[in-house]
């Protein structure tokens, strides 16, 4: 059953990275016994065909006799993959596979991963409204804006699990918990900060939204041609809608400029910004500088002039990584059966993810480290506790 | 993260098919460590990265860095489910996920289920396509007919791995693997027999597919309204082609009436065929009454006539179990990254698993059992080495 290596592949023998990554990271295994015929007979025929019947006659027993309860299909087209980009499906199934891990580390979740073979939305959103009575939530991954909206939107609304488009989602969940514990820290409520967000794709327009949800004053976001206000030409859907509900200030000009007198940046643009630019923000300034692998501003020098830094990068203080939300929302709605993961799930999970930091906070600490076990089962309690307080629970 | 069993599933708490499928039958793990953040930099960011762009660029090395190389999906649409019918996607799961067990014991091969929520011919195909950058092969399962032939042919056509329908082509392998036993045991070569095969569905079709790519004298299939022959009414193409290949002797009227005098049976219909019908049979008549769970003519029936008896059965001698083909077939294919499963690797298939019964042939031992753990290595083999005989292996 072992085959040779193809010649191609010894240019990676030296690469730590390719070694691991060689027959890939994961593997479907067996929960039960197939030892021998009387093991096969209820695992196989003939008893499961009274499974078959029992569910066929009462669908909601799925939910009990088949592992679609507990795994997720990690779906993605493959057009916005970490900083690659439309780097196509069987290129993104490594990260894809990861993500699988991560899942089952974190919090126990099983997951699939699917790279579909098609960048059309409407191809996407047929493809996973099929595969659904497989899987018990969708993750989707890595796919690009402004399609990524619609596509979750969509599914959301066909679908009756938990859709989640982590890019968003679990970037903006983790991105408000250390935004909370760093208005703490700078003793300030969130309603009276000024923030600039720096970047209207996936993840700017959903950290932008969940901002606005917890009650932050004043937003202005900006795209690759500057702020973006009412009235500016040739904004799509997306960003009218943002244009309505941020920049209540009216500022119009760069990112650069807005940021005079802010309180807070959010970057998530892989764009670059001034240290003379940063020096002009509020005093107690919170710069979230989070585009990856290079931060939109060095934390060594914004913290020359901000209290507090965070980065996407795990070797700086204050890590701003997906992994704190998604295995625990996931779990956590899974575990109660949600309809859905409401803005309220969001919410209380960064809530939850907060509080974890407790009174260690310090301007180097304002959200927990990945391998902090608390997190998890914070994040869990928090997601389904609000489901059931929405009533979007099935038990 | 535990869950209380939903009321409606105390009734069955007693059926220990039930208590065995309780929260689903498999589970996704990881096959490289994730413990630290160092290990976490190699599985994924930034250690992936390197290897997505490798794949980007080499398209080839997802064979060997990610685990599409080794994992299959087992697709359905939930028609036509074991004897159960159309039961849709939900319902079938525990079949699905039953079959990615057999998969995983039998020949180390990891699978994922996929109950696809549409049975429309074109949306099924097109959503395998889309699939298909995230798996190494496609196994169709429990599609109805004739749907099936068309699904399975255009898929074999469109995509460049392993597409096999082990309804048709499992049955097919496993049941002329016995019969070329059951016709050495009678001392007579496969070109001097004459069949019936009772039965023009999935696996009606490809049994007397195979039989005639093996060299079989002559066969004549039944359906429901009977023989089929040359210039019958209301045929479909796929009956219309059988009748051109078979049914030399232009045999018209019943399944039973064709019985007289001929060599072999096959039922493959759900129907019932009677005593004195068997009995109208060659001498050292060959009976295989496939149908599950109630065969065409009782075993112990049948064998009052005829010199070997086969049913589908675990509890009779001769069991024509799909298992015995499929697990190996695919990972014979997986092994040698194959483009296609041919009709040559089929037959090769069916002749390395009757050698394994060998010197220990007798009536009551044409086929090995599905315990047997030469099966797998010698189908393995033969599967591979067909591959390279006839180049659509990669490595």
């Amino acid at each position: 059953m072992t085959t040779e290596p193809s010649s191609s592949t010894n240019d990676y023998a030296n690469d730590p990275a390719f070694v691991l990554h060689r027959g890939g990271k994961l593997e479907v295994r067996s929960t039960v016994p197939v030892r021998n015929a009387e093991d096969l007979s209820l695992a196989y025929t003939p008893g499961v065909a009274r499974v078959c019947t029992a569910i066929a006659e009462h669908p909601e027993l799925a939910y009990d006799y088949t592992w679609t309860s507990k795994v997720v299909a990690v779906v993605t087209d493959g057009t916005a993959v970490l900083g690659l980009g439309d780097i196509g499906p069987a290129a993104s199934m490594p990260v894809m596979e990861g993500k699988a891990l991560l899942f089952k580390q974190f919090a126990d979740v099983d997951s699939v991963p699917i790279a579909l073979d098609c960048t059309d939305t409407e191809a996407i959103i047929e493809t996973v409204i099929r595969l659904a009575p497989s899987f018990g939530g969708i993750n989707l991954e890595d796919i690009s804006a402004p399609r990524c909206f619609e596509i979750e939107d969509r599914l959301r609304e066909a679908l009756d699990i938990p859709v989640f488009h982590d890019d968003q989602h679990g970037t903006a969940i983790v991105a408000l918990a250390a935004l909370r514990n760093a208005a703490r820290l700078i003793g300030k409520p969130l309603s009276e900060l000024r923030g600039v967000v720096a970047g209207a794709g996936a993840s700017g327009v959903a950290v932008s939204r969940i901002l606005l949800n917890a009650g932050f004053g004043d937003i202005a976001v900006s795209d690759s041609k500057g702020l973006i206000y009412e009235g500016r030409d040739g904004l799509n859907p997306i960003k009218q809608a943002l244009a309505r509900d941020t920049n209540k200030a009216g500022l119009k000009g760069s990112t650069e400029e807005a940021l005079k007198g802010a309180d807070v940046f959010i970057g998530l643009s892989g764009s670059t910004v001034r240290e003379e630019s940063i020096a002009t923000m509020a005093a107690d300034a919170i710069v979230f500088a989070l585009s990856n692998p290079t931060p939109e501003v060095h934390p060594d020098v914004a913290r020359r002039h901000a209290k507090v830094v965070a980065t996407g990068r795990s070797d700086f203080p204050n890590q701003i990584n997906n992994v704190l939300a998604f295995p625990g929302i996931f779990r956590g709605a899974l575990d109660v059966r949600a309809h859905s993961i409401t803005e309220g799930m969001k919410l209380a999970a960064a809530e939850a993810l907060a509080a974890v930091v407790g009174d260690d906070l310090s301007a180097d600490y304002v959200i927990p480290s990945p391998f902090d076990d608390r997190v998890a089962p914070a994040v869990i309690a928090a997601v389904s506790e609000q489901a059931r307080r929405e009533g979007v629970n099935r038990i």
